[in-house]
């Protein structure tokens, strides 16, 4: 199997190299073998070749059987012609990835972390889907003058077909609940939205469906966090939901994500950013990237068993204190990750 | 003085009896003399004259010195040709009400009632100014087809510079800390929009600001929110930002909200919605119409004196414990109401 490594900037170099060990140790006895070759992505494409989406990247990405993406940008590259993240959107629709899960969780060992009350968001665990390559990001026209600026927000059936398919098919291997969100009383592009979920719910009558538009979502992810099980949305509401929720484990040094395409490569990144602020100084937690590693064994490769192998000494060595410092305790990056491979073996 | 009140439908004509109770006796020894007159809007205006904005209403409310807005819309409307809401974003641009103003407080007294720990919400206290007149809520063209929908987010810049003018004002009398919430990683329109604020920034060199993505302003609400003193976006993070903002108090019922225009009119409402679940049972809380009245009080009269009298009594009743259900107490409407008004007296 060749899976593309894109370290990209900021802490992503340490979690990615956490990560890697962690990979190799846990797949070591398995028959399947596993080739890594790092690309330069993001600021580091932009260092390597001048660009955040170098050409070879994107056809090492296009060949792979899956990608592995720390995370890009920085104040370095903020003034840049093309900054990190045009790298990133570019990556995403040239891949077609167009369906991002984002699963939200709260082991019970981060309670005191949260900065929910325990009785509020104990037990919390659901999964955002985001539509990734249409919406308001990706719609044209657009136009920037001193006077006057405009998006457009578009998006056409098929897309929101497949995506709320794909939400679909997710709720139904887990509580079978699945929220829509959207501002159907505003957008014309909710509305088609709103109607093509109600479309498609027949075909999965054994899904309950709710509609909540973005601004009640947004307070019910802090008020209620465990009445959800799957939300799917669309790219800027997305965006916007799984960042908010991400804060729910009080860390995001914890959450892992995976973006499918229709057909051909997945990606998997931490959801957080690059952390430009603590980088090389290996303090970084790698769980993030270690699980969204797992996510790559189990949805790429159907390799559930090293997948639940590796997280169980994660949570094993978390649960023991050695944790980075995110987590409140003192571990190093190397540290940690030494504690997984060892727990491994 | 003329006002313009607009019950709207649920539980709206029973928290504005409440707070017109309230105005009457706070204002009975001043020299101003009040005028409540009632128009049909939202669902009512559907019931009453076919149209949730009637010709009538509108007159009035542009003839008005104030205008007082309960809540609007219900499930018995929902498939009407003309929504409550559209009547809602008609009259926000009749009346060019393009200043939002939501003042996010959490009182000592309601920390245990907050979903977030209280060490993180204690003292939380910021206004977010939401510009309420453009944007994706009013941007052409916009299109509907069974194939395909489109909406468009425009903004001119004097549209940006009036809001963010009115940001920097109300910082200058607060902390004097200005987060302005855009997307300008990804939009043309965000792009125009950081450009904007910088530029006016110079003019209020006492006011420092910060830049966040809508994203990463959906995190810090939660996690930090004692960090803000006067956020500023655009339209829509506007509605999704303060919509989340509003459960920090653990309950609705206490946000009042402003939205002003260029010259004219201003209207007061309650950030919550008609909550048609309770309508009718003398259970709601007034507390937030009785502080959209003060804030009419004092914006739009400069009656601070009352207004501060009337604060003090609601604030008076609470802590005595006379509170509704969702402030975990007894108290009806009507008694809450009967107890302020006799603090006042
Ligand atoms: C970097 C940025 C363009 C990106 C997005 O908005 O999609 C990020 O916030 C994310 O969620 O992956
Ligand atoms: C009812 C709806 C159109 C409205 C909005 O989105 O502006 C409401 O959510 C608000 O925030 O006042």
């Amino acid at each position: 199997k060749n899976i593309a490594v894109l370290a990209g900037d900021g802490i992503g170099p340490e979690i990615m190299a956490s990560a890697i060990r962690v990979l190799k140790a846990g797949t070591k006895s398995v028959s399947t073998e596993f080739e890594y070759v790092e690309y330069p992505f993001g600021g580091a494409g932009i260092d390597a070749a001048g660009d955040p989406l170098p050409d070879e990247t994107i056809q090492a990405c296009q060949e792979a059987d899956a990608i592995l993406l720390g995370a890009i940008g920085g104040p370095k590259w903020d003034q840049a012609p093309k900054r990190p993240e045009q790298g990133l959107l570019q990556l995403r629709k040239a891949l077609n990835l167009y369906a991002n899960i984002r699963p939200i969780t709260v082991p019970d060992s981060l309670l005191p972390l949260s900065p929910i009350k325990e009785a509020i968001v104990k037990g919390t665990d659901f999964v955002v889907v985001r539509e990734l390559t249409s919406g308001i990001y990706f719609g044209e026209p657009r136009s920037l003058t001193d006077e006057e600026a405009y998006d457009t927000n578009r998006y056409q059936v098929h897309e929101i077909e497949r995506i709320v398919r794909k939400a679909f098919e997710i709720a139904q291997g887990r509580q079978k609940r699945l929220v829509s969100v959207d501002k159907a009383n505003v957008l014309a592009t909710s509305k088609l939205w709103r109607k093509t979920v109600e479309r498609i719910a027949k075909e999965y009558p054994d899904v309950t469906v709710e509609h909540q538009y973005v601004d009640a979502a947004a307070m019910l992810i802090v008020q209620k966090p465990t009445t959800f099980d799957v939300i799917v949305t669309e790219n800027l509401f997305g965006d916007i939901l799984s960042d908010e929720a991400s804060v729910l484990p009080g860390t995001l040094g914890v959450l892992p994500s995976a973006s499918h395409s229709e057909s051909g490569v997945s990606l998997y990144e931490p959801i957080h950013g690059s952390a430009p602020d603590i980088a090389g100084k290996n303090v970084a937690n790698p769980v993030s990237m270690i699980l969204s590693a797992t996510l790559m064994l189990r949805q790429s490769f159907n390799m559930d068993d090293v997948a639940d192998q590796i997280e169980e000494a994660c949570y094993a060595v978390l649960n023991e204190g050695t944790v980075t410092r995110d987590l409140g305790g003192t571990a190093m990056t190397s540290e940690f990750t030494d504690a997984v491979i060892e727990k491994l073996s």
